[in-house]
């Protein structure tokens, strides 16, 4: 075609009305698969370019979505973002990517972003957004979405971290450990966030087990398997060390079992540990763990974004439920044997 | 201040010129750090909102790099991701993110974008662009870097894959290895486009060596910890299995170290490993490997794409260097103890 491809044309070739073939490019959630398929192919195939002014629903959309992440190389940060970034795209909405590192880039990042009026919704993904921060949002009509972080007053989607925890504590609880340590996890960049179910879970477990809360036993360190390695290493060096530990995540427990290997000591058989994630390298390495649905977190996130944009309702905020996995990490203590 | 804040009173609370700060805040790459910063400090201060039609330096542009990537949550990609976005951010470019998983997401990506116009760049993350598509963008006036993939026509920063493989190689050659196996990775959906210097570098090094080449010491799998198992499991059901293996990545080569220690063989007294990348998990579980720059990659790709737009010259294609890191798990052959 010579002149400007229309939505009339493409609605035409596709079988459909125009509001339809609008809808289907527009990512709006009540147009069957099928359509909205049929339709974006034959978009694609006649270049038909959405008018940036009039494709959006309400008025002054950009069509673009903010991804705030604090890390990027770490799996479980790029495991949100990817079923994030899935569910987005196929709303047609665009992601921005900004990284937030410290308290300096995310002042920058809240500063610059209303005033820029760039996008339509900001996603935090395990990033937590304060009251001062959502409220300037609000005012610019930005909306707000956490996933994979804690509990907040806008829409989120996170797993019960008191839930995770127990499940890791109870399971060693039950396998007849009664020396039990904790090596905890904290942010350094974001003290004033810290989602603190994960540390709860484990006083909470001991207390219905019956066993007094020693604060020796809990190593604090920051996420990482070498910080990991570390914390293992502070709790070996107690008079008397656990006899199992639990570690806030599997990263940090992995790095727990290499200090304890080369320590000389075996897992399990002097020393139990469990992480919370299933990161792939849990598998690999035979460690148990907590397994939380990383990938669903972003996706469900996603979908919450794209219904509030379609001018529904992002919906309340959900806690996706999270799985004991035992592997060959843990066991009964040693001198039960 | 009431009126709107202009360019020239960031300048002059900055104590530079109008020229300079628009610079500053452009990204341009001639300005003091310290200078930059001070100037986008007093701009956020002020929430001062450069004009979205003025603010480039050549006619049109976005302000936005499209960032094209296979995968978000393997740590290559990511780490790759985190180098490239620090250094557009810094620049003042926003990042869009597209994930292109499969053929049909890359025509999509590939259709769609030029007709949108959306971005001044497109950086791909160890994904092949082809000539077709390099024209199409080029027609558009996109310009395209690529980082972390092989050597291209286009701006490219890559590492030299038959150096790295001869790296892994020849060190299991220096240490008397005779019998070596490959376990070598591809992508099916990037078939026409496999990088294949890391095999060519296997034969390369054995031809050297005099050793010659058994097809059945090859295993080729698809990329991944449980893929590099599998491989594994192929090479010991021969005859005559390697008394040394070398894998194409580390992920790969942590899956055959998991079926070597189920199999009840020791690494390396029984079979050595080695790996390329230097993955976080490699220091961990004490893999020899070749280490790449991967964070470097993207950062210098981002480097090159702020230089193209800001009327500079991308440069030439760049292959970082890599190193050989001699860890725990490579060895000489077991009869040579």
């Amino acid at each position: 075609m010579d002149r400007e491809v229309t939505l009339a044309d493409v609605a035409r070739l596709a079988g459909v009305s125009p509001a339809t073939a609008s809808r289907a490019l527009g990512g709006h959630p009540h147009v069957a698969a099928g359509t909205r398929e049929r339709v974006r192919r034959i978009a694609d195939e006649l270049s038909y370019v959405v008018s940036p002014d009039a494709s959006r629903l309400a008025g002054g959309r950009t069509g673009r979505v903010a991804v705030v992440v604090p890390h990027l190389s770490r799996w479980y940060f790029g495991a949100l973002l990817e079923g994030l970034e899935e569910v987005l795209r196929e709303a047609g909405l665009d992601v921005l990517l900004y990284r937030v590192g410290d308290a300096a880039d995310r002042q920058h990042f809240f500063r610059r972003l209303p005033a820029r009026r760039k996008v339509d919704a900001v996603v935090a993904l395990a990033f937590p957004v304060d009251e001062a921060e959502r409220a300037r949002l609000e005012e610019m009509g930005v909306e707000i979405v956490a996933a994979g972080g804690q509990v907040a007053s806008h829409p989120y989607v996170s797993i019960d971290d008191v839930a995770a925890g127990r499940q890791a504590v109870d399971h060693l609880v039950h396998l007849g450990h009664r020396r039990i340590g904790m090596i905890e996890a904290v942010d350094p960049e974001q003290r004033a966030h810290q989602p603190e179910g994960r540390s709860r879970a484990y006083r909470l477990a001991l207390a219905d087990a019956g066993i007094p809360v020693e604060p020796e036993l809990v190593a604090t360190v920051e996420w990482g398997a070498d910080e990991g390695a570390e914390g293992m290493a502070r709790l070996l060096g107690l008079r008397e060390p656990p006899t199992a530990v639990y570690a806030h995540s599997d990263e940090v427990a992995l790095g727990a079992v290499r200090t304890l290997r080369r320590a000389g000591l075996r897992v399990p058989g002097d020393v139990s540990v469990i992480g919370i994630d299933d990161h792939p390298l849990a598998a690999l390495t035979d460690l148990s763990t907590v397994r939380q649905p990383v990938r669903e977190q972003g996706a469900r996130a996603g979908r919450m974004v794209a219904a509030t944009l379609s001018g529904g309702e992002a919906g309340e905020g959900v806690l996706l439920p999270t799985q004991l996995v035992i592997r060959g990490s843990t066991g009964p203590p040693g001198d039960a044997r």
